[in-house]
């Protein structure tokens, strides 16, 4: 399992990419206001009126379970005065979502049920107010969101893993550890260092014991979702500390499955890591060009979660301490190529995905190669 | 005394005016630097000689009484290099201003009184290096100034209150605290917050104990003073953490005032709070599009302050409560509405001052209800 | 030695060239990146790889003295994927410079030497991919680069002090102590504040009474490199707390130099200070229009430092105590020149060297005096 990509003679993206405001307005309007992003897991969300907020594209949403067991999205804004109608990260509601500043109250889905003395104005239609809604599409209990009106089919963006990781079972994996990173570099940075093992050797010495850097493919190399399987080194049973696993394999995996950990972008902003015993999952929250927020959680099954020896620690740690290294040489990456002395460069053969993403990312912008 | 108010259909201001830099701007210009604004009490300067900074729109100024009892107000800023005079808040100067950094003097007139070694620049004129002046205009002891070269008279922006709130003899009135505020919310959220009690009910439980919100009056409902009376409930004295008095009341309060407080908004940045036992003077400093320092100050008489027992405790805790309560909220709304999502709400017949606020600014700011 | 100086009539320069970000881009490309500029002494590089870090108009370069004992200078800036090649201030590097993120090495003259895997890409030549050189020049051991590929001659920038401090034996010093400054104000102001002593009786009274702010004179008064000798006032050796020298004066001063401190700005950003017995470097570093690092660096002989009882205390609290004097009226300077009141001022007779500075400056950004 050896790769035979090419880079064909392709080149970094120019700084600008990396720096300028008026582009990272435009990413925010024509990637992350029009494309699927990950927001949750419905494992979250067992009961009617559980809720969480997500955070996609500087808005703050609440993602919540109806009474009919429906799980909706609507922009946590009150139709009132524009206040947040909600501040806890997660919680439940009662029947109804009351805004704290003038008690205006909407059902879980979204209309608007009670606005105190507001039947004093002539005219006033509650109907005329309901929450504003966000399109949610669901994949194997992940939740999806699309802040566009015109979203592309949900079906459609996903085709490409539909039944791809059912051994996994992600739906019924509960998240038991979550990270969070401030990160001083543009965002595509991170996706781009997510993409390629050419780094691993140099920066990740563990890492690479583990996963050698040239055992690796792409089975998946044009399009929004991206990657492949990396092949474990003989004795190594997963990405952990010791290189064992910290829980008993998926149990529906089976084959080379056990000796493989998968690595899929989901472009613009989601990560996927399969491992045979937990899942990793990224996001990338870009805030300015030189600053993004990445999310992480751990995941595993209720069978692990559940035996008395359970321990995710060494899981935990070695992505941790993994990211760490990723997010300093992302920091670096971003202070150079802010120099007035940077310029494209080519990529390896081992970069072809991430040539692969500069093409998504330029077609989503409009934009040609330059 | 119930409201018959109506706010006529009218809605809430587009989000532009919440977050927009060239909107902050434009009110910088128009607003902060056109209309007169509360800068600090005569009795911070009993005696000649005496001064503070007051802060007004981005500019330190200083205000000093001069060796003829005159109150005047300078900018702070030495005519040689532009150095600052003085940084700190209050004090007492001698005959002159001293600049730290070369030692110009200027007498309390703001005449350049001595400038060392000038004489021997050749056509050096002292008396073409006077401090900028600024205007000052004076209310019931409090000190107002003006930015603007062509500032409306004094005397007309004072006029609708001229007489009202002599009972009070705010002259007389001393702060004993004064507590600042650092707000993430642009400052007209504050004054809306300040001017309906539709909230009341949900976010401040104690003060509508005190004050149920729809007892309610405004007998100013146009220009730029704009509120009103709100009845005190059965057994309520004032706006403290117990609703009694903390103070005896003003000597010369009778009859219906002593059973109510009475708020009003000095547009753009003043809010003033008369209860029968003690005064309120909250300031709104505007820092950017989304950030504004409020300072607040508890007056009470002297009277008062010489009792053994005087403690205005439960006053300032009671503000400090719902002063912070308030705060929070608007910091809510300005992130709601900082949302893509949010559009202009229809205001309740309780926010009709709201409504008249909004035509107040979109006059000074030369420009029509969108 | 008294001053028949004249400042001619002019003034200090409005307000905008203190405040706007597009004068401060313009500075960026019309000052920053085409002058030369203190970087280091060579001192810090005494064997093959020894290297530092210096940052020059924003940029990170690293200064490396290579195999055959050469100092170069390169931006620190990996010709792959654009990372900094380098994060340690200060070390020493083997054969290679080993950029941390995919291991592509350089030798010490920036030649790229190895880049693991890159011969699978087809038609990629290493020598297209050397490091980003940047010009150097030397002169008394004090290393200068200059950003702009057209740069002037260093031999004429350099050549109004050529010889000129010969007595001091620059090459030889050593660096004792450095203190790192973040001062809120323009750059101007500090390069301003260093070019006159009409401010020292107010802000300097310990400094004063070593050198009398009238016993100066400018044997550099128009140019880049601008500045002259104070004398020691009788009874006083150095610029000390107690007016002492603290180490044995350099042993080729002889007569006036033994009572004369004399203090030059090398437009646009460094300032050279040579008492009798050291010698003081301050650098200023631009980062915003009223934001700036200043770096001070203080310089003993080695035959000073190899004495038992050496202590440079006296010297090093004494400039700590007068730049933080500086750096306080410079931020004071800053925040009155943001008023709207600001206009400029006269300049002092003794503020010759301020207009002589403007008037470099001006001619530096392409305009005249307004």
């Amino acid at each position: 399992m050896t790769s035979t990509r090419s880079s064909c003679g392709t080149f970094t993206l120019p700084g600008e990419y990396y720096t300028s405001k008026d582009i990272h307005e435009r990413e925010r309007k024509r990637i992350f206001g029009l494309r699927w992003q990950y927001a949750g897991h419905v494992g979250s969300l067992p009961k009617p009126g559980d809720y969480f907020l997500a955070e996609v594209n500087g808005e703050s949403l609440i993602i919540v379970r109806g009474q009919d067991e429906k799980i909706r999205a609507f922009y946590n804004v009150c139709r009132h005065r524009g206040t947040r109608l909600c501040s806890e990260a997660t919680g439940a509601f009662g029947k109804h979502i009351v805004c704290p500043y003038h008690a205006w109250a909407y059902d879980l889905k979204g209309n608007l049920a009670a606005a105190p003395i507001m039947s004093e104005v002539e005219g006033f239609d509650p109907e005329s107010y309901p929450l504003h809604p966000v399109s949610v599409g669901f994949w194997e209990g992940l939740i999806f969101v699309n802040l566009s009106e015109q979203a592309e089919l949900f079906e459609e963006a996903i085709a490409p893993v539909l039944g791809k990781f059912s051994e996994w079972n992600l739906e019924s994996l509960v998240s038991v550890h979550q990270t969070r990173y401030e990160v001083k570099a543009n965002w595509k940075l991170m996706v781009q260092n997510y993409s390629e093992c050419y780094h691993c050797p140099s920066l990740h010495p563990q890492l690479n014991k583990l996963t050698p850097f040239r055992d690796s493919i792409n089975d998946l190399e044009a399009g929004a979702i991206l990657g492949g399987p990396m092949k474990l080194s003989s004795g190594s049973q997963s990405m952990t500390m010791d290189g064992r696993t910290c829980a008993a394999p998926f149990g529906h995996l089976e084959g080379d499955d056990l000796n493989l950990v998968h690595y899929y972008v989901f472009f613009p902003s989601m990560f996927l890591s399969l491992m045979p015993d937990y899942v990793l999952i990224h996001r990338a929250l870009p805030r300015s060009p030189n600053l993004t927020t990445i999310i992480c959680d751990w995941f595993f099954s209720p069978e692990a979660i559940a035996q008395p020896d359970f321990d995710p620690s060494s899981a935990v740690d070695f992505w941790d301490m993994t990211n760490r290294q990723d997010w300093h040489i992302c920091e670096q990456s971003q202070l150079g190529i802010e120099s007035r002395a940077y310029q494209p460069g080519p990529y390896a053969n081992l970069e072809s995905m991430l040539a692969a993403l500069d093409r998504e990312y330029l077609a989503a912008m409009d934009q040609v190669m330059p």
